[in-house]
C-alpha cells in the first residue's frame, strides 16, 4: 500500500486495468512484449496482498512454458570488472543469436541504489541490445525474500522465451550460497595476482564454483593470469569431487578485450550437455524447486507467527548471549507466547 | 512413553527417583560421578514430555558451570582411522592431564547400531581411561534434533570437568556442517595416495577444517604422506582465508605409531591461544548460541505447526516436482490448512 504513496517511484502505477489479468499479462509477455515483462516483474515483487494473488496466477501460469533455458550465476567481487564482463559475455551470446535476461541480486541495493538507471548506466550496450533483458535486483525485503522473487523472475523470463538466464551476484556474502541455488552453473570471476586474487572473496565461495574465470588477463597480466590459471587447476584437483561428477574448471579472459568468451561457452555448453545426459541436470533443478518450498515454507511461517514477537526475541537473545538463559529454554517462551497469541 | 515398553533397551529406566531432580544430579555429576552424568546425558535426549522438562531445567542450571572446555571437530571418512586417531590422541591428552569426553554424532545410527557397546568396542583403552568419557551418538531422531542434544551434551560434560570435547562425525554427510557449528576447532582425517584422500569426502567439507590431518602416515606410507601435506598447504593458500583470520594448517600423524599427536596438539593450543586473544573464540561460540537458538525455534515452530500435515505437504512436493503446481501456491495451501486446523 506504501507502494503508491510516490506514484513515480513506482512502475505499478503505470499498470493499465486490463493487464492486471494474469492471463493477458502472460500472453503478451510471451509473444515478445518487453513492457509486459517488466510490468510481470514487478508485480512479483509487489507486496500488496492483491498484487500477491494475481502474481501468484501468473507464475502458475507461466509454469508449463518455463524451464527451458540454462541459467547462469555470475558471482565476483567489486573491481573484478563483472559488469564489463556480462557486457562482454552477452553480446558475445546475443551475436550468437541467444536472448539474454540479467537478473541482479544485491543484497546492499535499495530502492534508490538498485535503480534500472544504475544498471543501464553500467551496461551500457546491453541496456540497449533486442535480445538483451536487464533487470535490476528486487529492492526490499529478507535475503530470503529476495531469492523467492528472483526464482519467480526466472520463470517469467523464460516464458517470455530468454534462453539464457544470468543471476549476477556480488561475491561478498550470503548472496551466493542463495544464487547457487537457483542456477544450473555456477562461475565466479577473479584476479590474478600476488594474493589479489583472493581479496573480499568469502571462504566457501570458490568451492561453489563449476567455473573459475580468471579475468582482466589482458596487456601486462596475461602472463600473471595464465600461470593463475595453472595454479587453481591443480588446486581444484585437490579437493573432493562435485556429486555432479563434474570437475571444475578455469578459464582466462579479457573483458576488455573481449577474448576468452567462446571458451566459457564451450565450457558451459559442455557442462550442460554432461549433466543432461548424466541426469544430473534435471536432478538438480527438482531438488532447487524442493529448496524453494522448504525455504518458503519456513520464511513465510516464520512471518506469519512470529508477527509481533520482535521485542520478546530481542530480549532472549540478549539472555542467551549473557549466558543467563539458554537457547532451548529461550525458544520455549517465544512458542508459549505464541500459544497464548 | 513407548520408551518404557522395553526396560532394558532404556537407560531411564535405571534412574533411581532421586535422581531426577535437577540440582541433585547436577550437583552429582560435578563432583565427578560419571553414572550420574550418563543419566543427565539420558535425560536430555529422552522424548518423554516430563522428562524434557527436568533436562530444560538441568541445563539451565549447568549453564553457569560450562564453557571452559575446548571442543574439537573430529572427522573423517570410514577407513581413515579415525577411531584409532581417536584412541591415540585422547590417550595423549589425557596422559597429559586432561579430562575427555567424545560424543559422538552418526545420521545412519539406530538405536542398535550406535550402541555404546559398539563405541567400547571400537575404542578399547579410551573406553576404561578414568579420564575419558565415550558417548555414542544419540539415536533417535532428525538431524537438527541430534544436534541440538548433542549441543546440550557439551554443556553437561563441561559442568561435569571435562575439559577437551571431541565431537566425533563420520565425514560423509551434512552432519559435519552441523558439527563445525558447535565447536571451536574442527579437524579432517585424510589419506595420502594418488585419489584416496579424496575417497568419500564430500565437496566442502575440506574448507571447513582448521586442520587437515594426513593419517596412516607410517612405514612405507611416509612420504606419500609428506609429499601430500606439502600439495595441501600449498593448496590452502589459493582460497580465501577465514574470516577469523586463522591459516588452516596441515598435519601428518599415525594413530597406529602415536606420532604426530604433540603437534597436532601445538595447533589447537596456538589456534585458541589466536582466537582468544583475537577475540573470534568469544564471538564464535556467541554466534553459534543465536544459530542454535534459531535453528531451534524453526524445527520446534515447524514441528507445532506442521504437525499432521505430512501427507499434504507430500502430495505438494509431488505436484512441484511433476511440475503442476509451483512452489509459492503450495506454500500457501500449506498455511491456509494451519489457519483452518
Amino acid at each position: 500500500m506504501t507502494d503508491f504513496i510516490n506514484p513515480n517511484k513506482n512502475q505499478l502505477s503505470r499498470f493499465k486495468p486490463k493487464t492486471l489479468d494474469a492471463q493477458s499479462l502472460l500472453d503478451q509477455l510471451k509473444r515478445g512484449d518487453r513492457a509486459a515483462l517488466s510490468q510481470a516483474l514487478t508485480l512479483v515483487e509487489s507486496k500488496t496482498e492483491g498484487h500477491r494473488k494475481i502474481a501468484d496466477k501468473l507464475i502458475q501460469l507461466a509454469l508449463p512454458f518455463s524451464g527451458k533455458s540454462i541459467r547462469i550465476g555470475i558471482t565476483g567481487v567489486p573491481g573484478v570488472g563483472k559488469s564489463t564482463f556480462i557486457e562482454a559475455f552477452g553480446e558475445h551470446l546475443t551475436q550468437a543469436g541467444k536472448k539474454l535476461a540479467v537478473l541482479a541480486i544485491d543484497p546492499t541495493s535499495t530502492k534508490n541504489k538498485g535503480s534500472i538507471l544504475g544498471d543501464k548506466t553500467r551496461m551500457e550496450k546491453l541496456s540497449v541490445n533486442q535480445n538483451a533483458f536487464i533487470r535490476p535486483s528486487p529492492s526490499s525485503g529478507s535475503l530470503g525474500g529476495v531469492a523467492h522473487k528472483t526464482r519467480e523472475a526466472i520463470l517469467l523470463c523464460e516464458a517470455a522465451g530468454f534462453d539464457v538466464i544470468f543471476v549476477e551476484t556480488v561475491g561478498v556474502g550470503q548472496s551466493e550460497t542463495m544464487v547457487k541455488s537457483m542456477v544450473d552453473f555456477f562461475m565466479l570471476l577473479m584476479l590474478a595476482g600476488a594474493g589479489d586474487e583472493l581479496q573480499g572473496i568469502k571462504r566457501g565461495i570458490m568451492e561453489m564454483a563449476d567455473l573459475l574465470v580468471i579475468n582482466k588477463a589482458d596487456g601486462d597480466n596475461i602472463i600473471k593470469s595464465k600461470a593463475a590459471s595453472a595454479e587453481y587447476k591443480r588446486a581444484l584437483h585437490l579437493f573432493p569431487p562435485n556429486e555432479n561428477e563434474w570437475i571444475p574448471r578455469v578459464a582466462v579472459a579479457s573483458a576488455l578485450e573481449k577474448s576468452g568468451m567462446d571458451n566459457i561457452w564451450k565450457d558451459i555448453l559442455e557442462f550442460n550437455n554432461q549433466q543432461q545426459l548424466k541426469g544430473y541436470f534435471d536432478k538438480n533443478r527438482q531438488a532447487q524447486q524442493m529448496d524453494w518450498f522448504d525455504n518458503l515454507l519456513i520464511s513465510r511461517m516464520t512471518e506469519t507467527f512470529l508477527k509481533g514477537q520482535a521485542d520478546l526475541i530481542q530480549q532472549i537473545k540478549l539472555d542467551i548471549r549473557n549466558g543467563q538463559l539458554n537457547p532451548s529454554a529461550g525458544v520455549s517462551k517465544v512458542l508459549e507466547q505464541i500459544s497464548k497469541a
